[in-house]
């Protein structure tokens, strides 16, 4: 690592030792960054969401970067800095999200999901490691070099959005019209598992994502059970039926043309894939199941990565309180998730689901369907120099290369920053497969915090170096 | 109508000029019965339970009747009030239950459901007609003797439990443990609808019932729907596809040995129902329904209430919140409602359900099967004194015979009474197919409550002359 301005090999190795010398103080920031319940989901929340969106933006203002503030938007406020002081040398713009997840099912909680709560090597809360914990790992790269040696070895930006969980709807937008706010050369992206403790990993492809919310409609009231089952057709029934219908029995999802675009993996990249991977059994470990299910022909993670997936996640309708209610109700709900392989994309895929529900309707009820979020899937080049500066990084922070993986999940904004702003993402890791991102005692490993905030600081010194600055 | 002691036709015409002369004392007792929130099946609505029955047995102690009290059950307590001064004339068990179905979908109620309000000829409430408007029309009844002649032409018993909309838990027990409080010759319980305002109607057969809660279980923590997605089988996908096959296509139970003691009826008894009965267009209008669906081969009314049906009354599992959150729970519930045609026997139906969901269960999750309540269908003699008596008493208070008809619903007290007191029951309903029992919005017929006030003066006349007394 060497450079000619406010860097090179001395700088990063004073912002190391600052960073190792001052891990209590990220674990702090990150505990008060729990304590927000910035549940984006909850209009109930708004309130604390933008609590939240303030508190980073004045940490951000304490670290030394300039320019910190709330970006509005039509729903929950983008927080914005930067420290643009490296002229000559390119810029990164870092994404992170600072709403959570809802907390629920409460009281599976073994403490307050907003309470940060240190257990062994874990400080666990809603939101640890999805995403305020990764997020801060480069805030901490951010804050040791400025503290250590009063600047950053290249131009940052950062990006961080309120508005993540619940698909980034108004990142596009914001994006469009505030392109010169968030010019780049390289975007970095802290928001998914590595492999394991002593297993960095680069994530190469991340799947696309289409929600939708079912309605089914029966009678124009609720009706009584005893009085009226057997007379018409209940819409909680009519659902279940719906739903049952939408996989076949060799667990591929049952809509015509719905598999069409879906890439094919030559044999070699699926014999890397099986090779770097976690194995089904790693998997099913992590998802505390004792058995897994899906698209015959494939493996665990490759139906959760390069296949198609399509998941119930809610049902409501009808009484679901204590004890019985003899009722028919008016309508039935399902939440339905849809996970997209590259090449899918998503208004094709809407439009096959909704013609599917309408052929699968039966007569005696109604059906609607409402879209509530729609993201394509995103595939990186392992050849970008922002991609080789992340393997490098990952070495110095882990004392190991990592892998490339592929990931499950979706980041709406990988594809929106390549269609916006042309730029490439290094997609860079710092949770743990046993992280419960989403579920109940979500945590984050306190040892890959520290070897985070290394590789961050290694990621921007070597990034300095190799990526060509494009912006002006 | 003539009698020796305490009635006959004097005393019955005095009855009836107080009735008719005190309808909104009748209503404003309604109202105040309205206002008790006194849902059974809601464990924090215990405090309210109790209050609406010391208000009742007040209600009972302040018309003239004797012993009024509330009866301990290891439930709600039973109201119980008698007038026992017909020395040597038969006693009446008057049935009736003052708790109420839980009032959800709360948005849809026109004015709060515990608020009585009066719109046209109606007034509103949950529980307006099920059953506290049916419970006192009798209670009316009784107030007007003993306030107008100071006796009943009959003895009486008051039963009003406050758990039958959660399947009268505790009343065998205390039927077993009480028999000589409610000892009596013939009850009769008022608890559902007539076929219109001028079409009174004796039920002659009512369903039984059998409620449980299936549970399925996959991992053992909620999963990200974006990780895991195509990993493991959704328990709320299988939970849809259990539900799904609980049917055949042809609207039939899918549940080996299910129909095996489902009675048949003759061609005659067919007839009869299609002429008294309401036509599949007469109860879709009830019901607000376009459409009708179910067991090919039979009517409406017929698939209602001589014909078995399953209805799922509630499904719980995942996320049910405002917009989305990629889960997959780790488990779902469905609630399931039985409804038993004679000859079925519930516990026997029980055995066959579970080994039925326990064959339908996938490998891939657990199910788990939680029965809630359980009672026996139940038919009445069309040639017994008391249905007699309920058939003249109709004429009088409606001016026109009554049909008999069959219900689809559930009164377990009928098979208890049969079974423990062996007592017959004579259902005589006061409430109308619109009355929107157990929906929102659920209202009771003024004119038609007043109709009942009169039957039930009527009845009490009758029926001290005709049924023969046994009990000591």
């Amino acid at each position: 690592m060497a450079g000619s301005q406010g860097g090179g090999r001395e700088a990063s190795k004073r912002a190391l030792a600052y960073g190792s010398a001052h891990t209590a103080d990220a674990v702090a920031a990150l505990g008060d960054m729990i304590r927000f319940p910035s549940v984006s989901a909850d209009p109930r929340r708004r309130v604390d969401v933008r609590a939240c969106a303030e508190w980073l933006a004045e940490h951000l203002s304490a670290a030394g970067l300039h320019h910190a503030r709330l970006v509005p938007t039509a729903g929950h406020p983008v927080v914005y800095a930067d420290w643009l002081g490296a002229a000559g040398r390119p810029t990164l713009l870092i994404y992170g999200h600072y709403d959570v997840q809802p907390e629920d099912p409460l009281d599976e909680w073994r403490s307050p999901p907003f309470e940060p709560t240190i257990r062994g090597d874990n400080i666990h809360g809603r939101g640890a490691s999805d995403d305020k914990g990764q997020l801060l790992a480069h805030v901490a790269a951010l804050t040791a070099y400025l503290r250590a040696t009063g600047a950053v070895p290249l131009n940052v930006r950062c990006l961080f959005e309120g508005e993540e969980e619940i698909g980034s709807p108004s990142l596009p937008a914001l994006l469009e019209r505030e392109a010169q706010t968030f010019a780049a050369d390289v975007a970095v992206i802290s928001d998914m598992p590595i492999l394991g403790p002593d297993r960095p990993a680069i994530t190469e492809s991340l799947r696309g994502a289409l929600s939708v919310e079912l309605e089914v409609r029966g009678a124009r009231r609720d009706l009584h059970s005893g009085i009226y089952g057997g007379a018409v057709h209940n819409p909680l029934q009519a659902l279940s039926e719906i739903l049952a219908q939408l996989h076949d029995p060799r667990g591929r999802i049952a809509i015509p043309g719905f598999y069409d675009r879906v890439r094919s993996w030559s044999d070699a990249e699926r014999a890397y894939m099986a090779a770097v991977g976690p194995t089904d059994a790693d998997i099913l470990r992590a998802a505390a199941a004792s058995g897994g299910w899906g698209e015959a022909g494939y493996s665990i993670y490759e139906r959760t990565t390069i296949r198609p997936a399509l998941s119930v996640n809610g049902l409501v309708g009808g009484y679901q309180g204590p004890g019985v209610k003899a009722v028919i109700p008016a309508r039935a709900c399902a939440k339905i998730n849809l996970r997209l392989a590259p090449d899918q994309d998503p208004r094709e895929v809407e439009s096959l689901l909704r013609a599917q529900i309408a052929r699968l309707t039966p007569s005696t009820v109604h059906s609607a369907v409402r879209t509530q979020l729609a993201a394509r899937p995103a595939t990186v080049d392992r050849r970008h120099p922002a991609i080789r500066a992340a393997a490098l990084a990952y070495r110095n922070g882990f004392g190991t290369s990592p892998a490339f993986v592929r990931l499950g999940g979706t980041i709406p904004v990988v594809d929106f920053l390549r269609r916006r702003l042309h730029l490439e993402t290094a997609l860079m890791g710092f949770a743990l497969p046993d992280d419960r991102m989403h579920a109940p005692n979500e945590k984050f490993h306190l040892p890959t915090f520290f070897r985070g905030i290394v590789t961050s600081i290694c990621f921007l010194a070597v990034l300095a170096r190799v990526a060509r600055p494009v912006a002006a």
